[in-house]
């Protein structure tokens, strides 16, 4: 069984108080997947109408419940729609039981909420490898549809979880012709226990109006830049899934406005950071912004070569102001940099330059920024104007305590 | 300055007894370029006639001894040759006085021993940022000069180390015509301790008679399938650098032979497993065997996913037989692979197949081969016919001391 670590030390005071969607519902309950004594399934029950938009990891194994919600994706949205979430179980790489039990659960769920099965998105994080035992979650079904309220969020925020050691909710809104759209979302990830997988859900409803494949647009364009852009150890789950799901109900049609995407612009990107402050040993949160490369595309493979080189990762947990290693991370990463126009700052302390050290650079003033547990590295490439942000943690012997620190 | 850890559990035993190379001698001496109390600065000298062949780092940020080997191979060699390497400083992004130092390195050596400048070739090894102190270097040059000897290769591999915990040497020979041809070489790396970095070099020497063209052809090659196929961390330095020098004293012309082939890769590989026996904190060497991928390069980006998987890395460190990282790795790796189709083998015992645990798979005995010191994963994507091995070592709580657990 996993072995939890303590609160992360980067974790919020406090869940958000999340506003009430109308149109949308939520409850959890405890069906003994895996886990005893707490919760460990979520249902939200969506009203008619609602556009449901979403991402997936692209990994070339991934799980039954993962193919099985890519599928459904882009379906009409006149029906109501459920999304039914379990932990403790990954139903990854179960063979051909994963889509046997994904199957079976839809059916359940689609008949005990009234909603067709092609509405049912599902989702499993957990133990990999073992047959997921559905039988347990479906007999849990009346219990779940009796238990629907509007503001359960937080208790569906906690079925959902692993070896998170806390839940992750965000919220936002913005207001259009006097009226006030509301964003609520929640996520997990990235704890992980062998056999577990780091696997990262993320559910977000809004009262928006907005068709189906304006709201994927604009799903897909913002995880680039938020969900897409956090790496905690460079490895890929099996069964990343995000949803947003627009009700409507506001009345307020968001096609096209500014304000909206930048309002779940916000949502996404407090979420995925509070992903990132949960990773495994995490003691510091580390942005990394690369600016001057030729294209953006450019700059966010220098940002991840240098969030995910464990040269610079473990520089960070040490509190070692150590450019070399950020210069070695931008040579190796495959895009076009220039060793000569380089130039690295660690906090608003310019470092290098030029190809070499900066003439004015005090280590001490570096070092001092290295003892904040928010960290921020920028790399200018002197190149061109493409630029990108990336979020990830340092590497700590925490890391290695929960990956390697035992035997499944 | 740097923390040397204790010996490599997995350093071999000795240092191999190295055959003379007829037409190369060598040489060490304490230049004190940075440490004190040890040699750190190495003279390889070759006879006219020698055909030089080298591979070298892909960074983009590569040092500027890198571009100066780099420019000169190639060239005639009707000349003698010399090979000029020191440790302490890398000489890598030091702005302007990279070349400076460099090039007075270079000329420097070519007074003393009367070989053309652009048969000098030079590497620098340490720490980096700090101007490289030449002139330490070239004031030993007649001293270096006179202690030349054919049989002091394993003192230049002891003066290039900087955080090994070891010097690594290998030989192999071949019979053609009734003639023996002889191969000794010498490789440092991976220790690294900021602000050092982890450079990996080469110097290989034998007495067969081979073109230039042709010795870079199957340095090329053999670099591909040896010290391009393994990974400490998956960080690259920006001073990696490999030479081959082929006297053709044994009057032997290997142009085209097999024999001389299959002992150049002997060693090669010997080197490269040494490499890897002396990554920072290694405490198992991992062999990983793709198999049925859909070509030769698609297994090859399988198996380094896999082996540059933190999380594979601290299942192995744990001893833990989890296969479920390797699927993550192989999922995530952007090659071809079908869930379906894969299996995955921890030493002899067939641990998954058809998407799924083997059915006859006990746990207890794959444990029980993750308790080795050797470790042996086989993947086979069930796809074609493409395969590749790489090597690499665990991911262990020693790999964040040697690099985070201190203030440079």
């Amino acid at each position: 069984m996993a072995k939890i670590a303590g609160l992360s030390p980067l974790a919020p005071e406090r869940f958000p108080d999340l506003p009430v969607i109308e149109g949308v519902s939520f409850s959890a309950v405890s069906a003994g997947v895996k886990y005893t004594g707490r919760t460990d399934v979520m249902l939200a029950l969506c009203a008619p109408g609602t556009a449901i938009a979403g991402t997936f990891t692209r990994s070339a194994t991934r799980s039954a419940p993962v193919l099985d919600c890519q599928a459904k994706l882009g379906g009409a949205s006149e029906a109501g729609a459920a999304i039914l979430v379990n932990s403790g179980n990954a139903n990854a790489f179960t063979g051909k039981n994963g889509q046997v039990a994904t199957d079976a659960i839809v059916q359940a769920t689609a008949a005990a909420v009234d909603v067709p099965a092609a509405r049912v998105f599902t989702a499993s994080t957990g133990v990999i490898g073992e047959p997921l035992p559905f039988d347990r979650i479906t007999a849990k079904l009346n219990e779940l549809k009796d238990l629907l309220s509007p503001d359960a969020a937080e208790d569906a925020a906690r079925a959902i979880m692993t070896t998170d050691t806390y839940p992750k909710g965000s919220t936002a809104s913005c207001h259009i012709d006097g009226k006030t759209v509301n964003i609520a979302g929640f996520a997990k990830g990235s704890g992980m226990i062998a056999p577990d997988m780091a696997t990262m859900l993320v559910y977000i409803f809004t009262d928006a109006k907005i068709g189906q494949p304006a709201l994927q647009a604009l799903t897909s364009a913002q995880c680039d830049v938020t969900f897409n852009c956090i790496t905690v150890d460079s490895d890929t789950s099996t069964s990343d899934s995000l949803l947003v799901a627009a009700t409507g109900s506001s009345g307020v049609d968001v096609t096209s406005s500014a304000e909206f995407e930048a309002a779940l612009h916000d949502v996404m990107l407090d979420l995925a950071h509070q992903v990132v402050r949960d990773g495994e040993g995490a003691s510091k949160f580390v942005e990394i912004a690369v600016t001057g490369a030729v294209d953006d595309a450019s700059a966010r493979i220098h940002g991840l070569s240098i969030a995910n080189s464990p040269l610079v990762k473990t520089a960070i947990a040490g509190e070692d102001p150590n450019w070399g290693r950020v210069v070695m991370a931008v040579g190796k990463s495959g895009a076009p940099a220039d060793r000569d126009t380089l130039s690295i700052w660690f906090g608003d302390v310019l470092v290098a330059e030029n190809g070499w050290v900066s003439p004015g650079y005090k280590e001490a003033e570096a070092a001092e920024h290295m003892k904040s547990d928010h960290i921020s590295i920028r790399v200018d490439c002197g190149m061109g104007s493409g630029s990108s942000t990336v979020w990830t943690c340092d590497l700590t012997h925490g890391y290695i305590a929960i990956n390697a620190d035992y035997r499944s």
